[in-house]
């Protein structure tokens, strides 16, 4: 097969059924969702055994264990797969959403109508659910998609495929609205990201030398996710009951999320109420702490943070700890070494708390939450195809909205332009 | 002059302004916008003579005469200028809106904020007024500017960026908020347009080739606006009369603006009604008419059209005329044909124009309306920096919103992840 070839059939395909399913009814779309979940639970066991082919291979190729569990589909994951479908099903419609339509002064109506960007390629890593995570969301936003999994879950993500070409044939929609790659050959995402004729954007999913690799390359626009370094500044006037549960909360709750804390940054006026407490309850869960020269001075024992820890995304439990002045040197650490995710402040403040709010420039800001929040379900966008670290178009979590644009359209009577 | 460092040192200067612009209060920004105003006719003579230096050079070289035009400040645009400034000033700041902050099941709440993009790379052709449009668009927007004009504008250009400078440090704004590039080299282009660790977008204004150039070569965003092939599709349904004066306008109100109509569509029923009577308006108009076959037994005397007719953007007093079967047939010849920049239908139809709006994927889709109301300043926007086809981030016209993003903003009560 000449892939480059195979990359223009199958974005020609998807560039067609994308005018379908950008036309595409609500009912249709979620008649296609339902059928999908109906066609993935009747064919379990087909799945199940492609499945258990991929973790085989997996085990005879010395796969790293954890890339193994992110590739195993137990029936309990499978189910979750099946939920997470008919969720987005039950989501509302973005595409035709109207909105600020008001009158000029020319006597033209004009307004915003939200459309479907077209053609979505997404790109990632060996996780079967994401094939039907990804399908789903591009489905709904009336995309059409081509979905490039991680070669490890070929089988796995083929007998998926079958399923959604199904549920899509049987609800008239063209089985050529979401095309699994069928071929593991690397060159293929090479291909896929530079046919800008075809594809309107590419959503990488992956570690972040995967990510920047792509968007090097890439002429297609891309969504990128990269990494997150995630900061919670404990404040001079901070609730000390608030600010133990919150950075406790946003390191502990789960370490290999991109929105766990990664830094705590504490006024030195309370770090001596705090920290004693804070390091306690981090040493009982099992967290290793790297300090500041002053927070050793409070936490004798706790190891001393070398400079790179000030922008180390650990995904692990690990905690980088430093004592600052006050807000300013807070936000000025945080502007120096914050990746642009998350970051949250501990105040009582008022004008503290509006501050961190304007000044702090990252996908999302925070009074006196955890920065685990910062995620597309907790949002209430329903489900995430990502969370993104860029500025234009979508930023922090992105759900059915960030895969839409919006055109504006113009209602008149007869009216011309003087 | 290293032209690499000089790129990277005005680059650098830009990351750091805009950091103070982004927390610049409205009143800052405003007063800043005033005294540029100030400035502009404290030194009009300066700018008249700068310009008048221009215009010797741009002579003595033979430069085109409609370029000599554009570059020309007389003492009438000179104003417009300066008042386009002040309509500027007196826009709402977008920067900082909250909007959609409602409560989640969890208990916080979750809203977005709007915030500068950050640094802008605005690269135009010759002439003098782009620079003080786009440096107030940038200003209000709360974003640092880096300016790159046509160096036949080198010197009018260097005399309109010391009122900028001086406007902007009487306000107590740092004079690296906005940067007019001293140089006139060529590889500047290309420096700041690969510059992504200081610039976020570049907007490039200009002709087709240079804005695909531009976007071929660019690492950083680009925001581009190529063609406008537009068209206008008189229904069978539709009132003539309407179908008259908007054709009729959305032709022959201004000929070079890339949303004039170059393309007309009339479905075959009502052709012998509409089309000899709108031949005989543009004819008187001075409109070179060239048709399909069917036009042509209509309307005998007019030049047959050729193949590439269909794909032309004249911006000249020449229309393609082709008569349709019926609006499927318009809006099959409009996806095939057109930039996807405004497209109009004229029906007294309700489903018909409901269909067009839906189906049509260009970034304005109207009903009666002429074509020609695509523009910031019909829509509302105050102002333009352009109008973009692309679909991520901008489509349309984009103005104040075009160059800002949004982030999340959470707040909480000591909220912890469950």
């Amino acid at each position: 097969m000449n892939i480059n070839h195979y990359i223009q059939q199958v974005g020609q395909q998807a560039r067609d059924a994308s005018r379908r399913m950008a036309q595409a009814t609500t009912a249709e779309k979620n008649q296609a969702l339902e059928n999908i979940a109906n066609a993935l639970r009747a064919h379990k066991d087909t799945i199940l055994s492609a499945n258990e082919k991929d973790l085989e291979n997996g085990r005879a190729c010395q796969l790293d264990p954890a890339l193994l569990d992110r590739l195993a589909l137990t029936p309990e994951r499978f189910e979750d797969m099946v939920e997470g479908l008919l969720q987005i099903q039950a989501l509302p419609d973005p595409v035709g959403e109207i909105s600020q339509l008001n009158y000029r002064p020319s006597g033209i109506q004009v307004g915003h109508m939200r459309v479907p960007l077209g053609v979505i390629g997404i790109i990632y890593e060996s996780r079967p659910n994401v094939t039907i995570d990804a399908a789903a969301l591009c489905l709904k936003s009336g995309n059409a998609t081509i979905l490039r999994g991680g070669s490890e879950a070929f089988e796995s993500n083929q007998a998926i495929a079958a399923c959604i070409q199904q549920g899509l044939v049987e609800a008239g929609l063209p089985n050529t609205a979401v095309q699994v790659l069928e071929t593991t050959d690397r060159d293929a995402v090479g291909a896929l990201i530079t046919a800008d004729k075809y594809v309107d954007v590419i959503v990488p999913r992956g570690g972040k030398g995967l990510i920047e690799r792509i968007a090097r390359n890439a002429t297609v626009a891309v969504i990128k996710h990269l990494d997150g370094v995630c900061h919670t500044y404990i404040d001079e006037e901070a609730d000390l009951d608030k600010a133990f549960n919150v950075a406790l909360n946003a390191k502990t709750q789960r370490y290999g999320t991109c929105n766990t804390l990664e830094t705590l940054l504490v006024a030195q006026p309370i770090a001596a109420d705090i920290l004693p407490r804070l390091a306690k309850a981090y040493e009982q869960a099992g967290v290793e702490l790297r300090g500041c020269e002053n927070t050793l001075t409070l936490l004798p024992g706790v190891q001393a943070a070398a400079p790179e820890d000030w922008d180390a995304e650990y995904l692990a439990p690990i905690l980088a700890i430093r004592i600052v002045a006050d807000i300013d040197e807070a936000m000025e650490h945080i502007h120096r070494h914050s990746s642009g995710h998350s970051e949250s402040i501990i105040t009582e403040n008022y004008t503290k708390s509006r501050r961190f709010l304007r000044e702090v420039d990252s996908s999302s800001v925070m009074v006196n939450a955890s920065t685990r929040f910062a995620d597309g379900f907790e949002y209430g966008l329903g489900a995430e195809i990502g969370i993104s670290t860029d500025k234009l178009h979508a930023r922090g979590p992105v759900g059915l909205h960030g895969l839409t644009s919006q055109k504006w359209i113009v209602l008149g009577d007869g009216h011309i332009r003087q």
